[in-house]
């Protein structure tokens, strides 16, 4: 059943605008390395996601979004972020994980 | 020095836009609590600005914009944000906080 709304969701995502694959970052992550493949994405795709769930991967990844907004903008690039939640399963287990979209303004 | 910053820093702020107290959040706080003076703040001035310190406060900091971002969207008013960070000066310590701002994209 959640496979099938990762595949419902992947699927509007599809109509919406090209497909990016989302940046996954946890409370090890780096934000500098996360905030490079960010500005990647972004300057590739126009656009960006970034997924975390728990505390510290949500600091990192609003971190993160802070560092590339400085990279993007040395490239003319003025992003925002739009935050929202959404369910996904992990192991059998339901988890709400924050999403972040990276965009230009 | 650092109370100059922020004397500073609201003057600057103060030029650019109507000053509005930025609202600050802890690892204690109560995202949706949050997100309703999030959305008052916008309502009333436009834009709102939200300081977090610390992964558990910048979590529930990101939490309450995505909430407040539904309950602006019910008002027709479709509200970005945009990550920074800022030095500031807690009992003579330097600490660096994220700042949010949440304005109409």
């Amino acid at each position: 059943m959640d496979v099938y709304k990762i595949i419902q969701g992947h699927e509007k995502d599809c109509q919406e605008h090209a497909a990016v694959d989302v940046i996954k970052v946890s409370n090890r992550s780096r934000s500098t390395a996360v905030a490079g493949a960010i500005a990647g994405v972004v300057r590739e795709h126009g656009r960006a996601e970034v997924q975390a769930i728990g505390a510290g991967a949500v600091n990192q990844a609003v971190k993160a979004v802070a560092i590339a907004r400085g990279y993007l903008l040395e490239d003319g690039i003025e992003v925002v972020s739009v935050p929202f939640f959404t369910d996904i399963d992990i192991d059998g287990q339901e988890r709400t994980a924050v999403r972040l979209v990276v965009e230009p303004r």
